[in-house]
């Protein structure tokens, strides 16, 4: 079972779920500026992994309790056009969706449980990423914990296998696996094309720089200066 | 905050809530059987124990996975007609709901961060109870050291009133705190009338009778011999 939102983290993780096992991913939608576009990410990449056992569910509650940029159209996601770090020196962002994970992974143990799936992959990444506290490793161990309490039989595993990764090695692993990072999403806040200039965006392509890649996919404005 | 199914637990512990607090009610449908009536105890509670902020969400996840009698029209729930338990002696009835009270949390915890309250109650009880595994202290300590880890300030707490109460002290506190039972709604099957005989009419019936109380509410099948 794996955990795709239809980002550059998640593809990887699908290719890696997919290398190893006869995968099956579920995706929430809760109501994000990008919705529509990350689910046709979704599909595509399960298409082009051969995961045929999808789930795809909408979560009413996220957009409806707010409190992020992500989900509250009145909160603007923040922009770096080159001058400077979007993401705060210290400090959690407005992008950060309140308790997000939790509600991914109730999904996803919830589905495990039923199918008899071991194991529940997410692309959880602390180095390079936003500081969200739901991406950490202490909070997976914790969740575990719950997992391990709080089901029948006890034995399904939240793996976070990209968990301790920086973003430029999550690109190099995903093109040594073929993962289809031409199919991914990553913007925040356009569906069209994706802006270039969000904290998603700037992470992304410094992701690629580093790596020494191309980013398979365009970007509405030129990064000149990615810092 | 806190958790208000609508059934007697929850009421018990809303009504403890809104004693100790200006208190703020949660409700997740699920798609689960008595989803209607259920959704009608939720508000007339609010409206008596003057509740007035209000959250009522669907999670469509549960239902489109199934894998319990209350979420899943094929599998039968189990019926108690006076010639025994109908829960089984060891092991988990088909009425658990997989890996559910975790949905129900993340909801009611990614609101208290929004919201900044400091307890999220929960009437989870364990003895007398059905067996869940999410219906556990140990549980409940689980999923509050992912709150701690897993949230913006980490002070927030899952607090469980009733977890150690048998049904009838349930009971008997509630009339204490005049909860509104005439309100409540407990049957697993159906919204007409309380059916009396499944397992959660059983043993609400039983608790009430140990408690030397009457219950509110009538039922379509006389309890003759609650066992």
């Amino acid at each position: 079972m794996v955990l795709l939102s239809g980002g550059m983290d998640s593809c990887v993780c699908a290719a890696l779920a997919a290398r190893d096992h006869q995968a099956a991913a579920v995706h929430v939608s809760y109501g994000q500026r990008t919705e529509e576009r990350e689910r046709r990410s979704f599909e595509s990449i399960c298409d082009r992994l051969e995961i045929r056992d999808r789930l795809l569910v909408r979560n009413e509650a996220l957009r409806a309790i707010g409190g992020s940029a992500l989900t509250d159209p009145t909160i603007a996601v923040p922009e770096d056009h080159g001058v400077g770090a979007s993401l705060p020196a210290v400090g959690i962002p407005v992008t950060y969706v309140p308790f997000r994970n939790a509600h991914f992974l109730a999904v996803a143990v919830s589905w495990a449980e039923v199918l008899g799936a071991e194991k529940v992959y997410i692309g959880a990444v602390e180095p390079d990423s936003s500081g969200y506290p739901d991406c950490r490793p202490e909070y997976y161990r914790a969740f575990n914990e719950v997992v391990k309490v709080g089901t029948k039989d006890g034995t399904i595993r939240v793996v976070t296998p990209l968990i301790a990764m920086h973003k430029h090695e999550i690109v190099t692993l995903g093109l040594e696996l073929g993962a289809p990072f031409d199919l991914t999403w990553s913007c925040y806040q356009r569906e069209d094309r994706a802006c270039g200039v969000c904290d998603s965006c700037v992470l992304r392509r410094r992701a690629f720089r580093d790596a020494g890649a191309e980013d398979p996919i365009s970007y509405a404005e030129a990064a000149a200066r990615l810092s």
